[in-house]
């Protein structure tokens, strides 16, 4: 459990590559994450070519870290392999709408985290990209994800080559509700971010951005409103395109 | 890592309460997997008592392990904290569209898996509910939860009160791909079910449910196409009604 509360995200990677017993083991312990129904609706596309790495680079708007890192898994929801087998033995899959695209990136979610905590206990380092969602469609194109499979997150892996700070969380307030849900007043929101808003780490960043709050930071900079909505108008074609929204 | 191969869902719970202590430990441990941009998009509604587990049991199909394990936590999607943050301080929130209740969705279920391997670690069991996702609308009247925020999963979690096997799991190259995503053969298809086919478990099933083979079993009593349609209606429904589908 030490690796659960020790977890960073690495995004500078030493050269070494990662054995394949290791690449086994932390796979297989993705496989014993819970599953829909013991259906494993999800696939993981390992890619370590540097070809095919260069190609997701480019994807993952060319964070570095994808070139350089060894290893990069892409968890897909995955309704193609299961569909095929029921067809196979006579059965009519009902796989191909928007629940089981859900069922199916939950699969991929689970096994995601287990193959994450895998990886940290054997001295390696992850990230998590969340460009996976902008660029679903381009990845699709890469790996060749046939009809029923589309891309909900990726792991970068390998050994780390710095060791950043933990980074901060909100008080467990802010996201742990009892019995209901408890909405929040100003007064509350106040309260919940003020340690975040008063740290240097966030007096450095509003220099660094030329902002006058750390909110701004995000609606101005980081996760601008148009962008979202350029984004998740791709994300949700992508789905359609691969065969999750007949319904 | 003992902990993380060792998973088995848990159905009979004992009666035993889980102390404030390891409530604490778990929930910390969820707040610790990563989160998009270290925003936090998600929330736990922690349930223990008994008038809101009655409820809660209800819209799980009463699924009797509802009522009798001693925590239910509902896992959300919730871009409900962060934009009343943002608009307090002048900013614009875009979270209110498709791409970000998969952000949200993506830091509910990783928090989720760190929460279940944390309570595994602590002898406690766990299981997750699919039901979550066929009945967001009743459990979003149930915990009152408000605009921007939408149930992604749950776990019920106690001290177990049985000990089952593991389940099984396809060989790893049914869910593995390398490079590229390699689709399947009808004959590769036959090869990675055939251990599951003709395994012991599964010939019970067959009787049990009277049914041919073992996909029939998927296809025509526990996940029916025209179940899994209307679901997926409502489960969509459900997102555009808090609020994740303004694009």
């Amino acid at each position: 459990m030490k690796t659960l509360f020790n977890h960073r995200s690495i995004r500078n990677f030493k050269p070494d590559a990662v054995d394949d017993e290791t690449l086994n083991y932390i796979l297989t312990a993705g496989t014993r994450a819970s599953t829909i129904g013991t259906m494993q609706m999800y696939s993981m596309v390992v890619s370590t070519r540097a070809d095919i790495k260069e190609q997701l680079s480019a994807a993952h708007f060319k964070q570095p870290m994808v070139n350089q890192a060894p290893v990069i898994i892409t968890f897909c929801a995955d309704s193609n392999r299961f569909s095929k087998w029921c067809k196979q033995r006579g059965g009519e899959p009902g796989y191909d709408n928007f629940l089981w695209y859900i069922f199916g990136a939950t699969d991929a979610l689970l096994a995601s985290q287990n193959v994450a905590l895998a990886a940290e206990s054997k001295g390696l380092g992850i990230c998590y990209l969340g460009t996976t969602n902008y660029m679903a469609d381009t990845i699709i194109d890469i790996l060749k994800l046939p009809l029923g499979v589309v891309p909900v997150t990726t792991l970068v892996i390998g050994y780390p080559n710095e060791q950043p700070d933990l980074t901060p969380r909100l008080p467990l307030d802010a996201v742990v509700h009892y019995e209901t849900y408890s909405d929040f007043t100003p007064s509350q929101i106040d309260d919940l971010y003020a340690e975040l808003e008063t740290s240097e780490q966030t007096q450095n960043l509003l220099k660094i951005n030329e902002k006058e709050n750390l909110a701004l930071v995000f609606t101005e900079n980081r996760y601008k409103k148009a962008d979202s909505m350029l984004f998740s108008n791709r994300y949700f074609e992508a789905l359609k395109k691969q065969g999750f929204m007949n319904q």
